[in-house]
């Protein structure tokens, strides 16, 4: 097996659904799929670990990775860094496995332009309304606060148009089958049919 | 609604279970997706339903579309004409309909070069000994008949790479959710989904 993996951007705003249906579509037995594994210089929250939420660094070494340009992308924010570095994500690739990226529209603007073969797939809520009840959410918050995460969620979403695939998560199942369509369809394509399937194709054309 | 279909291209060489696995999709129930009636100029064999599995004309009407540019393609077949209407194929499109053409690789060509976002799929048998298997069939030809089938399939199968998909038929089952998986994935491509939900796409980025 020699496959190529492909690698997914997925953005959504906040209240589409976006951490769900990649964990759902992970864990429904797809093989040969996983999420990115991001780089941070915060210190691990309890449970998490090390190279499977994130591979943990520290200040001085994410720097250096910066210098030597490992990231496709970073940002610092709150006095912590957070990276997507390019050989964890190459070396998955190279083995087949799909890789999918959960990253805002910014990020996914830097690693388009240097992976162009990612496919971006944004996630929408499928009305306003179902928006708004989401972002409500446990109902603990003044609409202030709610009408601020609407501005931010209507900002993200205004960059749909820079993605190749727009799901709209209204129900959940039918989104999760699209999103797993999307990934099947894309195992399919000429230069990954070709590189999985070279003796068979040799055998085939064989005089 | 006012998505736009898509026209899959689809080829395979005898054997390969083309047909069978565009009937299948077709009876599972998906919406939206069509075969492409192609016009002929032979009679219609016992059972054969004008409009349904072909549009049947006299041969001084087949070479009036021909002048008027009617068809993607044509071609005389033992002194019947058969072609592909470009008409029929963008109604059905522009209803939102998927569109599946049944076509050798040299009519695949011909129609690419006029529709580009056409998407072929070539359907490859997973193996030789497998094809010469299913070539040799119901037992009754000679070795030299089969042998001219096997030519004729690795003749059609050396144009794979042509195509923008490659389904290897070796589980039906397991080829008839890819090709679904193609044609699902295809309708959440950006410039479909902004056509079927240009209402919900301004309600949501409203100020």
């Amino acid at each position: 097996m020699s496959a190529i993996g492909t690698l997914f951007i997925m953005s959504a705003p906040s209240g589409a659904g976006k951490s769900s249906l990649i964990n759902a579509l992970l864990d429904s037995g797809m093989e040969n799929a996983a999420v990115s594994v991001s780089h941070t210089t915060r210190a691990p929250r309890p449970g998490e670990v090390n190279g499977q939420h994130y591979h943990f660094v520290g200040q001085d070494e994410f720097k250096a990775l910066i210098e030597q340009g490992a990231f496709f992308e970073w940002a610092e924010v709150f006095g912590n860094y957070y990276g997507t570095s390019k050989q964890a994500i190459e070396d998955q690739l190279a083995q087949g496995i799909d890789v999918f990226l959960d990253i805002d529209w910014q990020g996914a603007l830097q690693v388009k332009k240097i992976m162009p073969d990612a496919q971006g797939i944004f996630i929408l809520p499928p009305s306003r309304e179902e928006l708004e009840r989401r972002l409500v959410g446990r109902g603990q918050d003044s609409a202030e606060v709610i009408a601020g995460r609407m501005a931010e969620a209507v900002s993200e979403m205004s960059h749909y148009n820079e993605y190749d695939y727009i799901l709209v998560n209204d129900d959940f199942d039918t989104s999760l089958a699209q999103l797993s369509a999307i990934v099947t369809a894309r195992r399919q394509r000429k230069a990954s049919q070709i590189a999985a399937h070279s003796d068979m194709l040799n055998d085939l054309l064989a005089g």
